[in-house]
C-alpha cells in the first residue's frame, strides 16, 4: 500500500542502503547515510537543514545525518542534519528531532515528541508520545520517559545559560513531570506523575510532587495484581528487552551495563 | 481552493460515498470505507497500517476502518486501519487515531490529540487540542476534554498491564489533569485544571488537586457572570447539542441517556 | 536542497513579494500576501479556510492573511486565512494558528504550538514548543513562553464565555504553566514551573504553585553563576534583541515602551 515512490526526493548526494523503502512525499537531504533495511515512511524530511542554510544558501553544506539499520520512521517526522541514530530505532508520527542528537541502539520516540538537539540518549531509551527533551540532556540506557515530560535547561529564563539534566540507567520518569535544569537523576528511578523535580536523586529512589521529595525505595513499590515488588522492573519486564530470553540476571552477567 | 485532486492516492479497495471530498496529498489505504458527504482535507492518511504490515507486506491484510458521514477531517491526520467512526465526526489537525478506535456520532477530536487505540467513545464526545487518551479507556456520551489531559493505563511503568479509565456521561476533565490507571469518573463531574485523579469520582462530584480531593458538588458551582449554578451543563449550555432546539429535560424525556 | 518547486499550489489571487521561496507540497490559498523577503518551507498551508468554507463552497471569499516580510514559516505549519503577521516572524514545525490573530514584529512561535485564534501579540513576544494560547489572549512585548503552558478561557467549562487572559511587557511564563481565564499578568513578572495562575498578579513579581502565590519580588531572584540578580532580565539577556547593540537603558530611552 505504502511505497509508491509518487513525490519522493532523494539527493544525489545521499546514501541509500540495501532494502531501504522510502514513503511517498518524503524528502531526504544531502549528506544523508541511510542503512539497510530502514523504512522512512510517507512525508517524512530527513536531514532537515540547519537555520543558516536559510541565509546562506549557496556556500551551506549539510553536515552528515546517519540514521542506523532495521529502523522504522514513521510518517511525518522530520530528522535535522547532524544527527547520529543507532540500528533498531523506531518513531511514531510526527516526531521533530533537532540537530546533533545522538542516539544508541534499539531506541523508541513517541508520536509528536520534540528533541530539541545536542542531546545523547543510551541504549533502549523508549519515549512515549509527546515527551519534549531539553537542549544538552543526557539520558543512560533502559530509561523509559512517559508522555508530556518536559527536560528543561535554563534555570533563570531567559539566559544563555544551558544546563540539561541526566538520567541513569533503567529509570523511568512518569507523565506530567518536568525536570529542572541540571537535575541528575539515578539508576532505577522513579519520578511519579506530575512532579516537579529540582534536586538531584539518588539511586532507587521513588520521588513525587512539586517540589518532588523521596516518597520510598522502589523496591517496595508492589505491583497492584500480584502484589510483589515490581522494581528493579528488568525482572519483570522483559517485551521487547535484550534480557527477554534468559533474564535479566543471566544477561547483565554477560553484556550488563 | 483546496480539492483540485492534486497527489491524491486511493486504494482501489477502498469504498468511497457520494459526494465525499478528498484534499491534496492525502492518502486512503486499503478496506477504508467513507460515507456520504465527509471531507478528508489535504496531507491525511485514513487506513494506515498496523506494525505487522512493515515486517510482512505481502500477506498483510488491512483491516476494515469506517469513517462515518457528514464528517470533517481536517488536515494532516493520521487514522489507523481498524476504526469505526461514527457520522458527523469532526477534527482539528494533526490528529493521531491510533487501531481499533471507537467512536460514536458526534465526537470532535482537537489539533495535536493523540488517541492510542482500542478505546471506546459514546456519543458527543469532544476534546479539545493535545489531549493523549491511551488504550484501552472509555468515555461514556457528552464528556468533554480540555488540552493538555493525559488518560494513563499503566499503574507501575513498564510492566504489561493496561487499565484505562472511564469517564461517565457528561463530565468534564479540565486542562493539564491526569487521570491514573482504571480510575472510574462518574457522570456530571468536573475535574479541576491541574488535577491528578487517582481514585473513583462520584456522580456530580468536583475534584480538584495533586491528589485530586472532593471540593463540592458540581451543582453549588456559580457561573461568574449570572451567579446562578452553571451545574448540570447541560442546562446552561446548548451550543452543538441536540436538546438545542427543546431543552435538555424535553429532550432528555425523549432521547435521553 | 529545499525550493524545487515541486507539488507547488499558489492561487491566483495571492500576492507573493520580491524573492519569497515556497517550499514543495505547500499551499497559498486565496487572498494571501506574502512579504518579500519570505521563506515557506516545505508542507505549509497558509491562508487555511475558515470553517464556513466546508458548507458553502461556492459563495466562500477568503478573508485576506498578511504574511510580513523576512520571516521563515518553518515545515508542516498551517496559518488560516484572516491573519496579519507583522516583519521578521519566524516558526518551528507543525505550528498551528487559526483565523484572525495578529502579531507584532519579531514574534517566534515553537514546534507544535497551537494558538487558537483571536489573539493579540505584541513585538519580540517567544513561544517555545507546545504552547497552547486560547481565544481572546493578549500578549505584550517581549513576552516569552516555556514549553507545555496553556492559557484558557472558559471559566465554567463548557459555557459560551470567552475571557483570555493577558500578559504584560517583559514577564516569562514557564514550563507547564496556566493561566486561568481572564487572569491579568503584570510586567516583568515571572511564573515559575507548574503553576496554575487564577489571581492577577502586580509588575515584577515571582509566582509559584498551585495556586500560584507570590514568592518574592523578581528583582531578588539570582543568577546560578555570578550570584547576580538576574531581573529585570533586559539587562542580563540580548541574543536577537533590539538593544543588542546599546543596552537596553539606551535602547529603552530612544525606543522603549
Amino acid at each position: 500500500m505504502k511505497f509508491n515512490n509518487r513525490n519522493v526526493f532523494i539527493s544525489k548526494n545521499a546514501q541509500i542502503g540495501k532494502n531501504v523503502k522510502i514513503g511517498d512525499n518524503s524528502v531526504i537531504y544531502d549528506n544523508v547515510i541511510i542503512k539497510d533495511n530502514t523504512i522512512i515512511s510517507n512525508d517524512c524530511i530527513i536531514g532537515e537543514p540547519l537555520q543558516s542554510y536559510y541565509s546562506n544558501v549557496n556556500d551551506y553544506q549539510n553536515p552528515p545525518t546517519i540514521i542506523g539499520s532495521d529502523s522504522v520512521i514513521r510518517s511525518h517526522c522530520i530528522i535535522y542534519c547532524g544527527c547520529e541514530i543507532g540500528d533498531y530505532f523506531s518513531t511514531g508520527h510526527r516526531v521533530t528531532i533537532r540537530e546533533y542528537s545522538k542516539f544508541g541502539t534499539n531506541c523508541r520516540i513517541g508520536t509528536v515528541s520534540d528533541i530539541q538537539g545536542y542531546v545523547t540518549f543510551g541504549n533502549y531509551c523508549w519515549l512515549h508520545s509527546n515527551v519534549h527533551i531539553g537542549q544538552k540532556s543526557t539520558l543512560g540506557n533502559f530509561v523509559f520517559v512517559y508522555p508530556y515530560v518536559v527536560f528543561t535547561n535554563d534555570p533563570t529564563p531567559p539566559s544563555d545559560l544551558c544546563i540539561g539534566p541526566s538520567v541513569g540507567d533503567y529509570s523511568q520518569i512518569a507523565v506530567f513531570s518536568v525536570l529542572l535544569p541540571g537535575v541528575k537523576i539515578g539508576k532505577h528511578c522513579l519520578v511519579g506523575a506530575g512532579s516537579i523535580v529540582g534536586k538531584d536523586v539518588d539511586d532507587f529512589q521513588l520521588v513525587v510532587g512539586s517540589p518532588a521529595v523521596v516518597k520510598k525505595d522502589v523496591r517496595q513499590v508492589k505491583d497492584r495484581v500480584t502484589g510483589e515488588s515490581h522494581y528493579p522492573w528488568p525482572y519483570r519486564f522483559t517485551r521487547g528487552m535484550p534480557w527477554s530470553d534468559k533474564g535479566f540476571d543471566e544477561w547483565e552477567k554477560e553484556f550488563g551495563i
